[in-house]
């Protein structure tokens, strides 16, 4: 049985998500549907990357991986699919797809993307505004049926990439920012476990609070304590033992955070 | 392996969408159940209707959809079930089938409805609160299981229907309101493509504010700008580019919004 | 086809309950997966406790749940795996299972502890901080796969246990205390349909509020009017027709409400 994911900032009261998973359902019947988050901020391509190249990981070899967080729908902008390593991806040519990309081309995995452009794997009415339903939903079907991917589309070699916000090396240490801020409202950075030696010792700057040392997990400290720690993805969080930090502090995405290497 | 949808009020956070689903699988193992939407405003037996009315088109033949929006649950509104073309709704006597009901007699589909008066297909303690899980997904499951409809309850030919707010024409246009307001802010209005002419020039008042011309998508215009188009539903919908136009025109459902057709 | 549920309080947004239902994908790929609730209040053991024990019991025998509130992740709290009667549980030993435990207890049915202890059956890289995806999904899996639930682990005789908040007989009535508020704004006390006699005339004092008789349904009476009634789980509760009652009268969790039976 085939799996198809679902990553959109639909929110889940209009129906949407659930019509998209009828038109699956129309087409490809035995295929499994699983949900991975539908509250990517509005229009915000970014997050749903960060999100996605999250998850993708987990799924088992061959699931295919609709993603629709599309300012651009209707215009210009090209709907693709994609083989990325072991996973598929489909959705709007607009950088969604990027660290998954990013990821598959680190270790070498085959890699290919393709132009959606064969209306005979659309729904017949296609609207200007909804190619979740229209498009993707059933392109993803008709793939996790058995068609080939190459049958979907035409090649392109050009698919549109985001610019990832990358840290940087400083005298002292890191200097990186915020990438995501989750629903307990702990605070992900861009600075990763690799960037930093087991043995430092560090203190963390972020919205006017300074943290000093690291913390293997939240209740190592008592509630209400500001900790520094590395969270399941291997990014540096900023946490509240109990608490919401990012509340707390005041904190939003793309806020700088430095690191400093105390022992170096 | 027969679909089951659910529509309700309930939110997510209390365990009752669950619990509908495990007496489903208690009773009918090998169905799928797929959510159209739990966060019906609650109460709005209207909003239910309309967000049923856009999504069942795009399910299999012989879909049930559950529908619980049910403020006079336990009182002497009768429990019912459907045949509304090829589709089955199970819910509460209240009108939140109306709309797939008017769908399914301007096809000149067959219809069929029955009060389910059978407690043999229900579980067997009936709460006077609490029917989506005690009377609605026991009698969907034994439905999805095989049982046929006619068994479930006994026939009946005055289903309630709710009073739906139409357009009226004007001396220059049409005179309408706002049905429904998405998760991204857009405002859906229930004046529809097929009431305006394709050449029309138009203009549309709503809030106090007043919109010339018609988009396709959103991306045609810089963010920020506050648009008409056709959503995918075919209704006028007013949105603010990348935006959320309903929070920024403070509009509420209900709020009137008027065409002009200025070239006519 | 094993049903595997999830209930936490990691929310929709972060794509972790997405990641738990592909590692399960991966390991035992036919086996279903229900939602319970992934809005239970960040961290808050008894919410979790109380939506699994109401939601349980309306699932197919066999059905492994899986309960993730767990400020303890990483630290020396144990995870656990359970036979609680004719249902298991898979999460951390935090007394997130106490409620069904106790209910299992009750029927004499029987119950197994088990400290999750053998690596073999968990991902290959354990973080401190989302034992949810690294450890709980995946013995869930193998378990829905067909390990035996005494491979998983090493019996143990002492699971936590929490604090159950219990209602007290007074010299006219009942003391007890709000132990949930749903997402209609419905107020759930822990005092039981089984602790009124049928015929009791009684009052309610809540937040200083005092309701006078009980009804049966919320349709009874008109719309605005505070009411009192049995929910669909045998607990009284509070509520405001077709309004928000917990909102209306500032009522929150732990709140203390008073029962007067008049006619005794």
């Amino acid at each position: 049985m085939a799996i198809i994911t679902l990553t959109t900032d639909f929110g889940l009261q209009d129906g949407n998500v659930g019509v998209m998973k009828g038109v699956i359902a129309n087409i490809t019947p035995q295929t499994q549907i699983i949900d991975i988050s539908h509250f990517i901020p509005p229009q915000d391509v970014f997050s749903g990357a960060l999100i996605l190249s999250r998850s993708v990981p987990y799924f088992p070899d061959h699931t295919i991986h609709i993603g629709v967080v599309d300012p651009g729908v209707g215009t210009q902008r090209r709907p693709i699919a994609a083989r990325l390593g072991k996973h598929f991806f489909i959705g709007p040519d607009n950088g969604l797809c990027t660290l998954i990309y990013q990821a598959a081309q680190k270790q070498g995995a085959p890699i290919y993307f393709f132009h959606l452009d064969k209306p005979q794997y659309w729904l017949s009415n296609i609207s200007h505004v909804f190619h979740g339903r229209d498009i993707f939903s059933p392109v993803a079907a008709h793939l996790a049926g058995g068609a080939p991917l190459e049958a979907l589309g035409t090649r392109i070699y050009d698919p549109i990439q985001l610019q990832v916000p990358e840290p940087r090396r400083t005298k002292d240490g890191w200097a990186g920012e915020i990438i995501h801020i989750d629903h307990f409202g702990n605070i992900a950075t861009n600075i990763l476990h690799e960037h930093i030696d087991k043995k430092a010792v560090i203190s963390v700057n972020i919205c006017g609070h300074t943290i000093f040392g690291l913390n293997n997990t939240f209740g190592e400290r008592p509630p209400g304590e500001l900790i520094a720690l590395f969270g399941s993805t291997g990014n540096l969080i900023i946490s509240i033992v109990n608490g919401d930090a990012a509340q707390h502090i005041n904190a939003h995405r793309g806020d700088p955070v430095e690191v400093s290497l105390l022992n170096t």
